[in-house]
């Protein structure tokens, strides 16, 4: 299923060519689609996604414009690279070998540390359409399969995999919340049972991922239950 | 409790003094956190949080930078002024009132179709710390003492709203999906079990409230079981 495909692989090298330039005989890295997911991540993850134009990156690549319109016509379809590499990133390789809730669990928790280390992306994905975006597909289609095969309603698959997703972008931000999030500066006062859990949650020691063990294990516990 | 709130207000009204200036007589409205908090929710939902500067707000609201200074010392202000009154038109009416799954199932669909109508400011709220946000803090008094008194572990109290809000946000941006998100485009034919099962799934005529539908009871559901 893989052969065919041309981008989105799972470890796109670093730009070789632009530390590899010979004096007097410029040396032109092949440009491809590997090449602009590179150098699109590295933009959107110092400028965020907004801080993506063609012409940027197009710069950063080194190359014409033209050239890069050569495999990408719009901003659209660099982000649905860029998309499509982080998913690519995915466990989804419990499925179909080991109990759904199971494969599920190690699918959600590095879904969530994915997107962590991009939430700029976030508001891009949760709404980009997945057309022509390789590894996003095969990701659905494979957990698809598994949560057909463990006997979820079918006409709720897709549902529970929008679910999954929607608690997992969520998730990826508060990884990334300060620690003094929840601080309550000059209004203390008023706040009492809130003051009071918050030293009483001071055990957990990583509240993200506390609260994502908590959400993610109610999906899956509430989901199973749906099969009886 | 209310009385002493200054800002945040449920409904600010819109800027008069903008539309009532009068010939060769300037009338300067009188320059507050309301009318401040209008102003900058306007920009950011025309621009995204990013197109949001204090020199923007400044010009948008008629009046001097050091005017506005006068009252936000920062764009971090600003943003935290909008995002208090965004929660404070989130409904914890229930709470204290009626079972907690039932005040917190209205809660979490209010505060869905809140920022569901405002995603751009979804990376702001959602690492934001709460210090000086009266209504934000508000709420999460009202929400941690009913799950207290409805017998949750104390220290899981803080963590269990944070999944509630990771889940609400993730699901607030699935509102706003295309509803051409998961067409496939021309690698159609790898991706049968996916195809059916969202062929299966257009029977569920708004699919974001399906899957919001679903993953909140799972919460719920997962939570009420962990009091037993």
């Amino acid at each position: 299923m893989h052969a065919s495909r041309t981008c989105g692989t799972r470890t796109p090298p670093a730009s070789e060519g632009l530390s590899r330039r010979r004096a007097g005989r410029p040396f032109a890295a092949i440009l491809d689609k590997t090449r602009i997911t590179s150098a699109a991540l590295e933009i959107i993850g110092r400028k965020g996604y907004d801080g993506l134009t063609m012409a940027g990156l197009a710069k950063q690549l080194e190359v014409a414009p033209s050239a890069l319109y050569n495999h990408v016509t719009a901003k659209r379809d660099v982000l649905q690279l860029a998309e499509d590499h982080l998913i690519s990133m995915v466990d989804v390789s419990l499925f179909g070998r080991a109990p759904w809730e199971e494969a599920a669990r190690i699918w959600a928790w590095s879904y969530r540390d994915v997107f962590a280390q991009h939430t700029s992306l976030i508001p891009v994905i949760a709404v980009l359409p997945v057309t022509n975006a390789p590894q996003t597909l095969e990701m659905y289609e494979t957990v698809t399969r598994a949560f057909a095969a463990a006997g979820f309603p079918q006409n709720l698959i897709v549902s529970s995999i929008v679910a999954f997703e929607s608690f997992i972008f969520g998730s990826a931000y508060d990884v990334t919340a300060p620690d003094d999030i929840f601080e309550a500066g000059s209004t203390v006062d008023s706040t009492p049972h809130f003051r009071a859990a918050l030293k009483a949650g001071r055990v957990n020691e990583r509240p993200a991922d506390t609260a994502f063990e908590l959400g993610l294990e109610a999906l899956i516990a509430a989901l199973a239950r749906s099969l009886c």
